[in-house]
């Protein structure tokens, strides 16, 4: 009788990376150990040096991932009393874009001394927003040149993602641009620390590089006409991908070391932390659309067509999993959302009886909130407290509530809130099921799906699509732990593909969310009230959101 | 030398009494006592039977009244020290359409045993709101028959008004009916009662009784298709109205000795809360607006035209003071709006600030937004907590803000309410300068302008003309008073006009409020977008606000 096998997945948050060991035989969260970065978020000043940081920044420390490594992977092992020989194999996610400058054989250049003390030799995070004037740039010469990369991003390059942050370096500081010798995501860069190979992963060269499949990186034209010294930056600074679900090579002696992990144990390509998700959610297939919802919330499809979709943020091949077009779209504001309401809009009352029952506020407003029937409150909202990212592709839209009168209560405009974000998710379902893509059914990880069950039945009922939750503590590391067990193989113990990995490792609860059809023909007349409203205020020009932001800023 | 000499404002609110003494020569209020009705509001069962009542329903009971005489009046001569023989005269105001059945002697149906435990034969409260089925049915035949009356009226009869309260005692209590010798409103009960003399003030018959100086009320045409047994009713139960400020009479003896008053010290004709404040604001000519602010906002204006305004809720010629066309508009919703902000939308550190520093959440929420510049916050609202009464003419519709994002905050939209409540007010006050009346400046009373000087600002900002405030501390028992002094005439000490009355009774505070022309300028911006969603929710039968009512309801 072989060996228990397990794999370990390692996820990159914004302020600390998580390990979590997980047994391949069913996907059972072993053990997980968590390291805080000890740079955190650097928005202020640099470590060290004390340089400070202009509004909008945010960088990390790469030595950070080395040390979550260093620190979590011995104390599961520890925790679980597992072997090393036992541990096949190895995945990771990280957010993204999150990017830095290295020397060609991989040495950060923040680590060099001549360089530590410049704020662009160091990992941009994916919050970093300072590229904006670049972002602008990137999107204006695309636009007047024509390029058919940008309608596959909604038309639209963030300032958060790869080409806006590599051109703030070159027109910023020319000579750290000119010292990197390649510039990749952060999670790459992890990879190629554990297993010595270079290799970029198609996941991110996709949605935050502009890159795809067919038609590659943008071409010199265009980056010659963007910054003159970009020409070549493709040849010189970046690698080709690879699609996700590779091996990227075995573990090297000296990483295996600090880990105390057999050296050669197979690592997966770097991945990220939503999309990583799709299969930890037992999606593997077409027609199920997957939910990470958290502060915003990060959606995805796999489809065999190639479609442009009104409002995804991008669509990649092999981005999520091979063989696959990868669709994602997004809300910019979810959960953040809510806890703005109830940080700014709920009284005393509702506070009391939290502390007097032991629950959060959110608990209270919700226990009050799910006795009202749908439409009951004669309130609607649209949910742009942070502009809105799919559909409309603007930062700039704000948040509506209608319908207040004397008697309307907190509970009744969180629901409203709710509502707010499930109409907004409607909207985009349906951008996709108009483009020609089967949506049947949803599953939504992430934090919010365990705390709010009444989000979730308005969900279902709103959208008229059974949902169902992950059941993993820890979806993106289980995530990345399944593509570790592919990357061993069957052979070693693990799986031969990521559809078994996901039959045998991913888990749904049990409760699944129905569509009730009497609140659903309720829903239906108020989503026809909010596509009015979202339509009036979103896409006129000359609306309120908009005019309000301009007279904000006397523009 | 002659003696100082003082009258008496008696003015009937909807849960007590208030009887005020003052100072004719200079308007100085120089007594004042309160009784509480032992009745109160009688909304769930009539005293001593125990009957109860319907839902919507409001009476009183007019002995209550009696009674604040009876114990106001002694009260405030013994802490003046004043002399019965220097009181020369007395008026009141009331709130209306508050109404009663009578016998011909002016008997209350509901002092009769016989009648005593039948609600219709009590007093009917101006918030009694169980008549809205009769005002369906007087708009709707009025609209039919092209009654010339209608559009003086906004287009709308409301349910709180005289005639949609007659024919509910008609439809549902038809020997009560036939036993009511007289219809008239409390007001003029209440100076019969002290006269011995039945009259009916212009202003109540004028604004909530379908009567004008030149047309009289309804015809019998109308009121024989309104109901077979009314067409009578205007010449079996209605008295022909008096102007305002015409003397009713004098005490009666017996009124006078339960009083401690001289027998036949002058009456005026009754009044009504709100139009008497317009003299004791000072205003006596056209061109300057007086507006009541407290739950809910009364606006007046005088004007030698007469004119068809749009939202307009009435005009009377002689309603207000005689001589000219008095107009009435209103916000049905300002304190009362602020007030469900603070109660249902304020987090726990704004209340741990007032309760630290010692004062209200209003004050502390105004400290905050006195800060903001006009437009910082990004915020538009429309203040229709209760439906909108002027322009609109909608009960139905409802309250809506725009442009929240994670960074707004509770004094943002706070500010906004009152921005908005402002705005309200310019679409109203530019209608009657659209209708071709001047406003050169506005002049406040009630209970919000003391006590919320940012709101004030924010008025002459958005208006663009100055406010000014009125110095009573009960303007419309000092209006009353003045009255009183105007029928006692000069021979007796008193006044012969109210004018004159007005020149030396009434008294405005010293701080004005002037237009600061920057925030006008940003106002301007604001309030185009105002009118646009005013026009956008309001107009439009099937917006939002409307939709979502029918949604509600079902229908």
């Amino acid at each position: 009788m072989p060996s228990t096998k397990y794999t370990l997945g390692v996820d990159f948050g914004t302020l600390s990376g998580r390990a979590v060991l997980v047994r391949v035989s069913d996907g059972a969260e072993i053990a997980e150990a968590v390291y805080d970065y000890s740079n955190a978020v650097i928005d202020e000043r640099l470590p060290e040096s004390g340089v400070p940081l202009e509004h909008d920044w945010a960088l990390q420390d790469p030595d950070d991932y080395i040390r979550v490594f260093a620190q979590t992977i011995p104390s599961v092992l520890k925790t679980s009393n597992v072997s090393p020989d036992d541990v096949i194999g190895l995945g990771i996610d990280f957010t993204a874009c999150t990017m830095l400058p290295t020397l060609r054989d991989g040495t950060p250049l923040c680590r060099l001394p001549q360089w530590r003390a410049n704020p662009h030799a160091w990992v941009k995070l994916w919050k970093h927003h300072a590229a904006q004037p670049e972002a602008d740039r990137v999107n204006q010469i695309a636009t007047e040149m024509g390029e058919s990369w940008l309608p596959r991003y909604g038309g639209k390059i963030s300032s958060e993602w790869f080409f806006p942050k590599a051109l703030q370096i070159l027109n910023e500081a020319p000579d750290v641009y000119a010292a990197a010798e390649r510039m990749l995501e952060a999670t790459d860069w992890v990879i190629w620390q554990l297993t010595g190979n270079e290799t970029r992963n198609a996941c991110t060269a996709g949605y935050k590089a502009i890159w795809s499949k067919r038609d590659g990186y943008p071409n010199k034209a265009y980056l010659r006409a963007l910054h003159p010294q970009l020409e070549n930056f493709v040849e010189e600074k970046l690698l080709p991908p690879t699609p996700i679900g590779a091996r990227a090579g075995g573990l090297t002696p000296s990483m295996a070391q600090l880990m105390g992990l057999r050296a050669g144990t197979a690592v997966a390509i770097a991945n990220v932390d939503a999309h990583v998700s799709v299969p930890a959610c037992k999606v593997t297939r077409p027609g199920t659309w997957v939910s990470v919802m958290g502060t915003s919330s990060c959606d995805m499809l796999l489809s065999d067509k190639e479609a442009m979709i009104e409002g995804m943020c991008g669509y990649v091949a092999d981005g999520i999993l091979p063989g696959y077009f990868g669709y994602e779209a997004g809300q910019s504001c979810v959960g953040d959302g809510f806890g703005w309401f109830v940080d700014n809009n709920v009284p005393p009352p509702y506070y009391d009886e939290a502390k007097q029952k032991g629950i959060s506020v959110h608990q209270v407003l919700e226990a009050h909130a799910k006795n009202l029937r749908p439409g009951e409150s004669g309130l609607l909202a649209l949910d742009w407290w942070n502009g809105n990212r799919s559909i409309l592709v603007d930062a700039n839209v704000s948040a509506v509530y209608v319908g207040m009168t004397l008697a309307t209560t907190a509970h009744e405009m969180y629901r409203a809130s709710l509502e707010a974000t499930a109409f907004g998710k409607r909207v985009i379902v349906e951008s996709f099921i108009n483009g020609g893509l089967a949506v049947n059914e949803m599953i939504a990880c992430g934090g919010l799906p365990e705390r709010n069950k009444l989000f979730m039945q308005i969900h279902a009922d709103v959208l008229g699509i059974p949902i169902k939750v992950s059941a993993a503590k820890q979806t993106p590391a289980v995530g990345s732990a399944m593509f570790g067990a592919v990357v061993a193989g069957a052979a070693a113990g693990g799986y031969d593909s990521i559809e078994e990995a996901a039959q045998h490792m991913a888990h749904l609860k049990d409760e699944v969310f129905t569509p009730n059809a009497k609140n659903k023909t309720v829903y239906d007349q108020l989503y026809a009230e909010y596509l009015r409203l979202h339509d009036y205020f979103g896409r006129d020009a000359g609306s309120a959101v908009k005019r309000l932001k301009q007279i904000k800023t006397g523009s």
